[in-house]
């Protein structure tokens, strides 16, 4: 079973605490396109170096012994702190924003860069299915059941470009504590990958 | 068609820039864990923030339009620069050290930190996925034909913790153009997910 007690904030608490580490974060996500994409000299790098270990000891003098995990607030909203595909918090999250159009439907909008890649210019196939993974478990959980992954297989159509992309999912069948849902990723060009999932709600949250 | 030309480097010019941006990419990742974890005050974080951006700055004063794409030594090895999961200049990567066992077997031991977290305490489905991808793309290629995903069935058996993993994939067959593979991710405990994938050689690669 997954430990999902948690502290609550309030959402001016929350509010603030995003003002902070929204900006921090975006600026580690630059300096990874930078790290992926630098030639500068070796003098440059360790300057650079220098500075970035500077800055981790700065933000580890108050850090937690594990991980945020999952944090609402007193209203009962998700705060997608550090999950690795939407997290405010998450360097490594693109990060999507996910909207919840309807109960069976989500869609999300983003970019992927340099630090994305796989095959030349193209985003990592492995990326692309985490990505459909994530919108796939949104919507799946969408109607008040939180859902996870059961199985997902996924159809690689095309390479997938770096650059703007635009990902939906959307649920086909609910049957209890299951939900089957299809999901894309397009480019400008049409849809570049495809997937089809079942979701399932584990038994020890089935009240 | 994807672009594969490229600038080849001596072994030793290889060598050479793999020490000076290995470090460097280690000391972001570590900063992209400290981003996730940190609780430090606002003031603090303002301070690391202008470091990241300063660091950020010296790394562009030289950088690629794009990206690195696929990079060869002159003895034809593959320089994994900045592939998603195994770029050893890529800070998303974790990255992966894939070993190369048999033409039909690869495994990699890896550890996942709270940057990709889904679940708490818990990696997330879709980064699972992704490595599942890679290294039964690296296995599908590993007898000297390149292939690309075209399917990939991934079973979630439980929720995989963070912390030490170990990732298998083999072949069971390989029909021309076609090659079949099986795959998992281990925890200490025993498989945690499973896939089984198709990977094709592209046309525009068939000789």
């Amino acid at each position: 079973m997954l430990d999902f007690s948690t502290d609550t904030l309030s959402p001016e608490e929350a509010q603030r605490l995003r003002s902070v580490f929204e900006p921090l974060t975006q600026s580690v996500r630059e300096l990874m396109d930078a790290t992926a994409r630098s030639d500068a000299d070796a003098d440059t790098i360790a300057a650079a170096k220098a500075e970035i270990e500077s800055a981790t000891a700065r933000l580890r003098s108050k850090q937690l012994e594990k991980t945020w995990g999952l944090r609402f607030t007193t209203e009962g909203e998700w705060l997608p702190w550090t999950n690795a595909v939407v997290g405010l918090r998450n360097p490594v999250a693109p990060p999507l924003t996910v909207v919840l159009e309807a109960t069976d439907y989500v869609w999300s909008e983003f970019s992927l860069g340099a630090a994305y890649e796989g095959p030349p210019n193209h985003a990592h196939g492995g990326v692309c299915a985490m990505i459909l993974d994530h919108v796939l478990g949104e919507v799946a959980s969408n109607d008040g059941t939180t859902r996870f992954t059961g199985t997902i297989n996924v159809k690689y159509v095309r390479p997938t470009p770096l650059g703007k992309l635009r990902a939906e999912a959307r649920i086909v069948r609910t049957e209890g504590f299951k939900a089957y849902g299809v999901a894309h990723i397009a480019d400008d060009q049409g849809v570049t990958i495809e997937a089809e999932g079942v979701f399932i709600q584990p038994k020890w949250a089935r009240g």
